[in-house]
């Protein structure tokens, strides 16, 4: 292990170099992402991470059989199927909630991704699924639950217009996230990235494609704000 | 002139080939589009679409300066400096109501096209203006008026969410036309063309980038169809 | 059930909010995209739509074995092979006209599914195929069939040239469906797409690329215009 | 005016329809676009805006001669040349501290509008230039700082490299904007924004590019959650 | 000079290596591109070229005050003001036949590029301006002439369908060029591009948007190998 | 079938509406595209091409399976695994003279068809492999012979420096045929394709990505012309 | 053979050219690209270049499977699985250091062939994994190892940050090689290398995606020129 | 000042935070972007790395009336026209030969920018202007003479095939320059950028669009490591 103290920590397995040194550094799990590593690279990291630091250990979109040898390596974690993640040690619910938008049945296993990491690192989430603005009406009738959040997370493809019609609507942070969702015109979610972007609604942000992970992480950076001590 | 009777004429004036046979073939207007001809030639374009033909001419696209030469070289017509549109004989107005609706200011000059151009061609157009889905109210105070036009043209740029919104609340036609209004990745109204394209609202259809005037000649097209005896 | 009367309603199955309101808020019917979803939950969305409105009922873009699956729970319905579509109470054809012109036998797909949804909705669908422009004698036998309609949609990949020159040969509306037919330049459709956007052709208007869902749904949309009473 | 009370009202000034709902709808001020506005339509929004309700009223993106011909309309206000901002009644700042950081000296208009938009909205803003990757030294010594901030907003151009190492050193919310600065291979930001959006940094969101305004934006409605009562 | 004989030769000014051996190696003349050099500099290209060759001497793309710089320094050459051609000792006309078919307008700017370089280099030009397919029976009325020609050069912008109907129509060899005519999904001549080399008619090839040039070249490689004495 | 005789005939089988007047209205041969088509059909096409022409018929992209297939429903065929290609009563060969060149081997396949294709319809081929710019004295060596070629078809990937280099050493037509070998920024293709149409030697034409079909009709256009009777 | 000594070697295969002179023209051995030619043509490619040269001949991009069949046929040579690399005579390490670093573990497959061509060719290699820039100490760390580097190979994915910080560290050259991890907005490797083109560093230099081959000649062509005898 | 001696150390000037550790932590030069930056701003932070070091100061893309503004302020400087370039303190040429070639003429400017920086940085370096493949008799004319050199920027538009053929004729690095010269399809430099870096010769590198700067110091950085002392 090299010696500097704290945040500047890691551990060099030759393959990879874990980071040790987030959780101190930054107040952040550090997250493993697990496509294009063997379950026993991934569990030779997480036994790092869980001996070096004390908070959750995540693994992103592990498959199911993968997930399984992980397991076994590294007991008392738990997968979640729909979110494809690997948790140990979550966090403990907290007071922040991030209310989880889509406008489709189809953005669902996004959302599920969210919801996953967002619970593993201690937000309080719920979720709204099939709420595109082609009927307004069921975007409205949930508005008053969705400006009461502390933040929202809009999981849309396509044209992905109700980013915007959800920017209009709350006060709070919109962070949008656009999904592979649709054909042709949608060109795998590039077309729901641009109009995020574009949104006419004031101070949305938006993450990469598919990201249910990096809204999650959003919003875990907004609460780690909250929970300093005032001035 | 080209023998040829009725849908099949034409004149070779060198320069261009009028075709004076779109009105009886098509039932539509023959319509000069401006940029890149001198005044000279539109005029000498005009006169022989005035000759041959009984229904209204227009000419896209003119700045003030061209306009003003080339009515003096074919008076008895009209310049619409908001719609760039020159205009002889315009049809009557008649029974096909066609709303016109904005998300934005910006988008105003488009909207300047197809009122201008529909006006001519005998539509019966009215117009929404700053109507964008950041305040959904303000879109919901004109759904009515809107679900009881003939037809509906959304006007917007960014990411032109407005189109889904509109497409969700109304049973007739919608023309949807993308603007350049925008920055960054708006891209020069690509972003609201791929938007519209791949929108959750069913059957709405598009025009290109800032074409009023593609929008106003569908809408004319489904007039000519109405206009037909019934079967 | 969410209380609010006629067209606010919306049935919330957890992973979908149905929009029941749709057919008396718009007169259209609500058409469920058959993709991601399973055949279980198709099976309930349909029947929530079947209990909730009189009109019809259609899943799109529906392989067999699901196909199957789905009309054993929900039966009294019946599915179209060649457009991938399930329906249940299709609409009597009615006088609504509609041409479907394709330019080559590899467009063939997209017509079908323009066909089955068009015929499902109550429109009155004859098809034309392979008159692409490469034998304009062709296209030139049919266009007498063509002008007449009531409305014609155009389904062509490659250069989608066809769309033009229809465009230029009929005065009703022109519904154009750029497919993904053709390699290398042909860039899985955006080529058609793009071409057909900026066709020389005067108020031709474009939908989704393979869309013959939206086609259709855009020519029902002019129906739904001409079926209300006069002024 | 619309009578319906509160966050759904609306002037309807023909050209446009003020929003005078935002700030009871979502707290948020109704800020408008300068862009293709004439200085007397400028002016008679923002009276509007004033008259109807009691925050702050900005102008964005608005030329030097246009904010005098707008001061003299409607006085009491203030004119940003580095932002291009028009404000009347700014917040008085608060608590929130918001730390913005640059690449490069080329990115300095952007950090211009984060700032004065920010002043006006409330926020206590402070920024560090000149920061970029290619001397990381400048860096690591501001980074203390960034890390105490409630937020921090990295501006980069070129490839933005400067928005994944930011993100790597502290835990609150990193909102990175793209610029276009940069030539060739920059494509005028578009390369900075695909790289922020694909940073390896976790939770980092991505606005439009340029759009210092949204960076501001989306740090306000930071701060709207933080200002509500506790639960 | 390099003293390599014949094909090999250049001659190297400093600023440029005039290839005087073109004309014997290929048999074509060495075509001096115009934008980006100083008169003097064309000038001192052009006499070498003139000095060790006996062809035609072209220079393209140079605007009228530099034209009249270079034959200033250069007499006995001429300038086509459309074609903004500067022309020294052309062939005689011979046998072979050009027909150029322009789509529109405004894609005349090409065509008289094509006509000018065409003539200056032996061919023998005849143009039909204004046959786009949005009247296809303008190009029936030529489809005699073209067919009849050595081949076809197609100039067409937008979506560029005539080049697929020319193709369709003659056996000879169609050289389509795209133009940058047009707006929106136009995109600067991409689309016509695109939907050329698409083109579903067997044959048809392509060249650079707007080049004219590129056209008249390719035709006269043509003539080069019918020139060429029998097996 | 339809009545009108010669180049205006077609047969209509319903999928398919066969142009049996392509061979006396251009010259050329009806060319099949098979991808998409079953066997059946393509033999259907073939016997109505067979009993009404007398030139030769081609079937391009045929898998062997389908070959076999269709050559037992229409015999005296042959199939070339090679280029892909089903041929029935293919010309004799003539004094036309196409020399194919390949950058790399993996062009191969794209050369091959047009060796299939070419040699059916009466040219008479002779191919040159593996002569790619990286090791320019290979292409010197070959120089003469394809110089005395009567065309040039030009066949590479990656950044297709091949068809400039050819293009600066030979006089006659130069077919430049772009193929998607290479990885990353060759983009499948498009890199040489875009390569081909910037080339810096004058007068080369371009078809489609991997056509090696479109190259040898390109050169057959040009067989036509030199076959015809002179002046 | 063609007789033309030293340089301008080759011998032709049919299917391939070989270029036995690169050697001795160039000082850089011929490598053989793998993809797409059966083991029998390598290994005739193969014992031809051992044959006529005295240096290390390489095979990239082979697959198990197709390893074995071509060492059976050339024995003596090597496989490394990792870079998927055949090798024969690989040269002797020497004094050039070639210092490698990822980004990710995600990497890897990329290093590996930088490091098992540059080994083969006689480059003195050490790795250092996983030290991208969120996690900036990591890299910090071995800063020293890299700046004494004879060069550097980065080599990163996603936003490809990592380029860019090494650039600003160390002096000796930086060759950076995009890959195409990541997802979304990475475009499958587009982003980093306009990341990398675009970097902010000064004088890095840039090969294709996914190529750690180049990377390695690219080195190899620093260390021909320092083993040349000094001036 | 920063405290931090040596390579960590950085002026904190407001606007800009100069860099005065990179002469001791790379041993290159600190390089000021000229674009964007005031006269009296670039004379500050020259001012400022004049005294901290004791190399050549270079101030990139500078136009001639602002460079008479800063000479004036920081006088024993000189100004480079060709190459936008202002100098202090220029190196002393050095053993290190460097040779540049230029595709066309139209590419001068970038070979200037070489030229210009490469001899302040202590460069030998040499021109060889228009020897594009169009004429390969002039590349294989100076063949010799590029071979000889420590390194090569080849510098070429349009497809840049000079790139390729360059780099199978020489053994030593070559860097490749895109520029923006071309029309159409070359895409202001993105088409030959792409030809680069998919080239079929080995090791080529590539960086930015028209930048000159670029290419000089990674030339610079291949000197760098030759003069350190051996192992």
């Amino acid at each position: 292990m090299n010696a500097d103290a704290g945040g500047s920590s890691y551990i060099d397995l030759g393959f990879a170099r874990v980071d040790i040194g987030r959780e101190s550094r930054q107040g952040l799990p550090e997250v493993v992402y697990g496509p294009g590593k063997q379950p026993s690279d991934i569990a030779a990291i997480v036994q790092r991470l869980l001996a070096a630091n004390s908070g959750p250990v995540l693994v992103t979109r592990v498959e199911p059989a993968a997930a399984t040898d992980v397991l076994e390596a590294v007991p008392d974690g738990a997968y979640d199927r729909g979110g494809r993640l690997l948790t140990w040690r979550v966090s403990p619910g907290g007071d922040f909630t991030l209310a989880v938008v889509t406008a489709g049945t189809a953005d669902r296993a996004v959302a599920d991704e969210v919801v996953a990491v967002g619970r593993a690192i201690g937000l309080n989430v719920t979720s709204y699924h099939d709420v595109g603005v082609a009927g307004l009406h069921r975007l409205l009738a949930v508005a008053g639950e969705l400006a009461a959040a502390d933040a929202v997370v809009v999981i849309a493809g396509m044209e992905a217009a109700l980013a915007s019609a959800v920017g209009g609507l709350v006060g709070c942070p919109v962070i949008a996230v656009p999904t592979s969702t649709g054909y042709g015109a949608a060109f795998e979610g590039v077309t729901a990235l641009l109009g995020m972007l574009s949104s006419c609604a004031a101070g949305i942000t938006v993450v990469n494609i598919d990201s249910g992970f990096a809204a999650a992480m959003a919003a875990h950076r907004m609460l780690h704000t909250m929970r300093r001590p005032g001035p």
